[in-house]
């Protein structure tokens, strides 16, 4: 596997080889992408119905047949193997109890003039689910997005996922029924996102629209932006793991195939300063990746974007880490704690060798939808909160309206905005 | 004034006449603002200084010369006159005092099995704040912007502003000062925009972007959102008043010229089942019109997009109201903590005939950078949240981490991603 030392001069330069170029600059993504949501909206169902067919060889007279029956979602769940029911039945229970600890409240308080001033949160109304189709198509992916949806207070979830040649995945039929949600329509990429950002006739209008999906389905998203919201706009995915040699290098080298396997530009890189740890942790994968079932998928990752890296020390690995704002984030270390202050930004983080992304993925509780390709910056792991609004509430009393009319009457008049001083200022008692 | 009825047949196809059309569908903005931002990443400070020639008639040798010094803000700051200054700083204050609220918290907890799962609340480093310039180039927008991420514990907050023709807006300059506004760049337009998320050589790369601007500015926001956060698309603003007849009809007809002056795309509705103080408000609007400075961007507006409807009662009103999801929504009547539940969407909710808009616009502390165009459907105002981002935390012990593995193994063969079964099943103590 590809070795990097974080103190060559070409560091730098050769990690961000490894980075992927950011998806919208694929301008032939981007006008196909503009065709399609300008044809939904403008032929609604039979547009929808034209690219199913065409890019999911589905053939369907009305779109009504692409609806999953609410029936055949609780059936799917009923006829699952006990050992498959019960254990995502306990994720998704874990999954809610996580996700309850994140609603958000109404809070208020009196500014001591006698105004009230305060924030509302209520649900969002509608929302859109998009669950991949295909070899990505997870049962997973739909409790960690309907889920909170469903915690938020959500009036109803539509879920869409594409099936190719109209083959349903009886899991992910079970996860809908399980995470609750309402309809689940068999439509995929760009066209099943412009249909639930402006409606068609058979598929209603939502709120805002979350869940992964290929580079059309993130186009997509981010052209319907502002018409409804949306989560993030998700890359592939990517685990940094920080490893001081405490654990066995083969957790280690699994721990880098679990990313590697979803897909060829997901990344995975372990940072650590001691390079006989690394050696073995080299070894394990050569021993371990021939028995893997998607060994062409896992191999065809690392050689591309996979990396073992040797740094200074824990500290040097943490600032390389802080620079990628990794997705997952593994402290593969005997004192997690003591490392996190120094961590600034990352999707998800698991403490210590007995908290691997795997168990993240489906049942620890968090959600595994997160932000990709550094955007940990500043977006956060899919939550109650993106199905929450906030409004402020302002209630002035008589009294109290009298000084901050005063207040607003100066500022308005230096911007020039004199209906805004004169309607302040006759809220003043003058 | 335009008047419409709710129960008339035409009603609803009347209303959407008023709507504006998404900004988004404007392909020639869509194409400028791509070329702008490649040319902003490929050629940095040198594209612009071109632009700022070319849209602000500002030539200067070097972008330096372009950032207003720290002691620059702080002298505009003091040469303001009192009255000014201490309207500003009371504001500011009561800003900082209801965003402080909204600041996020670690929380954790123990899931009973010996795992601590967990979500941290970090600060995003830093932020760009871009003020509009010309007619539009508020302080109260310095204060929205910038106080709320100074209240998140922001390292450094870079405020961009086109000054046309060079000049300075000594009450911005001074809000900066007054907000914590550590380095301010006169540019502006797409090309400011790009600088903030890509970094030139002197404008440093941030890692979310804020404050409202004009169309080019919005679409250059939506393009390089991904790449760095955003916090909303903002269009036209807007105000709804939902009335009862119980304030003076002259406080309505000056509530929306306050609204209607800030440009001839903005909105003022007044909806109301009374048909004669609907006439009351309608001849006051005819009477203080002519006496307003800015009459003539009031009589655009209203001529445009201005309403007054009768409804058939308030519920009625109300309803109208949440399909429309106004940025402001004034509840003026007498009981409006009755009529706040039916409520479903808006940006800020002024309770009561002595909480009008303006004073929320500059001081009652809630922010005024809101979501337009019906986007209070899912975007909330700017707040503190805006410039945290979430990590989850998992924090399995050897343990606890047992009877998670066994769940995670079952889920991941249901996906055949046997890496991650087998990951996890390293952690099951078998």
């Amino acid at each position: 596997m590809r070795r990097l030392d974080s103190s060559a001069a070409d560091f730098a330069s050769a990690l961000t080889q490894l980075e992927v170029p950011m998806e919208s600059g694929d301008s032939d993504v981007v006008s196909t992408v503009a065709q399609i949501i300008a044809d939904v909206r403008q032929r609604g169902d039979e547009a929808l119905l034209e690219y199913t067919r065409r890019f999911d060889h589905l053939d369907v007279e009305e779109l009504p047949a692409l609806e999953v029956p609410r029936e055949e979602l609780e059936e799917a769940l009923q006829a699952l193997p006990e050992e498959q029911r019960a254990a995502l039945t306990e994720a998704a229970r874990r999954i809610e109890t996580f996700h309850r600890r994140q609603l958000g409240e109404d809070w208020s308080y009196d500014d001591g003039l006698g105004n009230r001033l305060g924030q509302r949160v209520t649900p969002l109304k509608r929302v859109g689910v998009y669950v991949p189709g295909g070899k990505a198509s997870y049962p997973s992916s739909v409790l960690m997005n309907a889920i909170p949806a469903r915690v938020a207070g959500v009036s109803e979830i539509v879920m869409v996922a594409p099936t190719p040649g109209g083959e349903r995945n009886a899991l992910v039929m079970a996860a809908a029924a399980l995470a609750g949600v309402d309809r689940v329509f068999c439509i995929g990429g760009a066209q099943a996102v412009a249909a639930l950002a402006y409606g068609t006739e058979a598929v209603p209008r939502v709120d805002k629209i979350v869940g992964p999906g290929n580079r059309f389905v993130a186009e997509a998203k981010r052209q319907v932006f502002g018409q409804v919201g949306i989560d993030m706009i998700a890359g592939p995915s990517e685990i940094l793991i920080i490893a001081d040699g405490s654990a066995d290098p083969e957790w280690m080298a699994m721990d880098l195939f679990s990313q590697a396997e979803h897909d060829e530009s997901a990344q995975a890189l372990l940072l650590c300063p001691d390079a006989a740890y690394i050696d073995a942790v080299d070894a394990a994968i050569d021993r371990l990746l021939p028995q893997m079932e998607r060994a062409a998928i896992i191999e065809a990752s690392l050689a591309r974007r996979g990396a073992l890296i040797k740094t200074r020390d824990i500290a040097d690995a943490a600032a390389i880490s802080n620079g990628l704002a990794p997705e997952h984030l593994e402290l593969a270390v005997a004192d997690p704690e003591a490392l996190l202050p120094h961590i600034e930004a990352a999707g998800a983080i698991f403490m210590g060798v007995h908290s691997c992304e795997a168990l993240g993925d489906y049942c620890a509780g968090p959600n595994h939808v997160l932000p990709t390709s550094g955007s940990a910056r500043f977006f956060s792991p899919l939550g109650v909160y993106d199905f929450q609004k906030r409004s402020s509430i302002i209630h002035c009393s008589a009294e109290g309206a009298a000084p901050l009319a005063r207040i607003a009457t100066v500022l308005a008049e230096g911007e020039s905005l004199t209906a805004h001083a004169r309607s302040a200022a006759m809220r003043s008692g003058e």
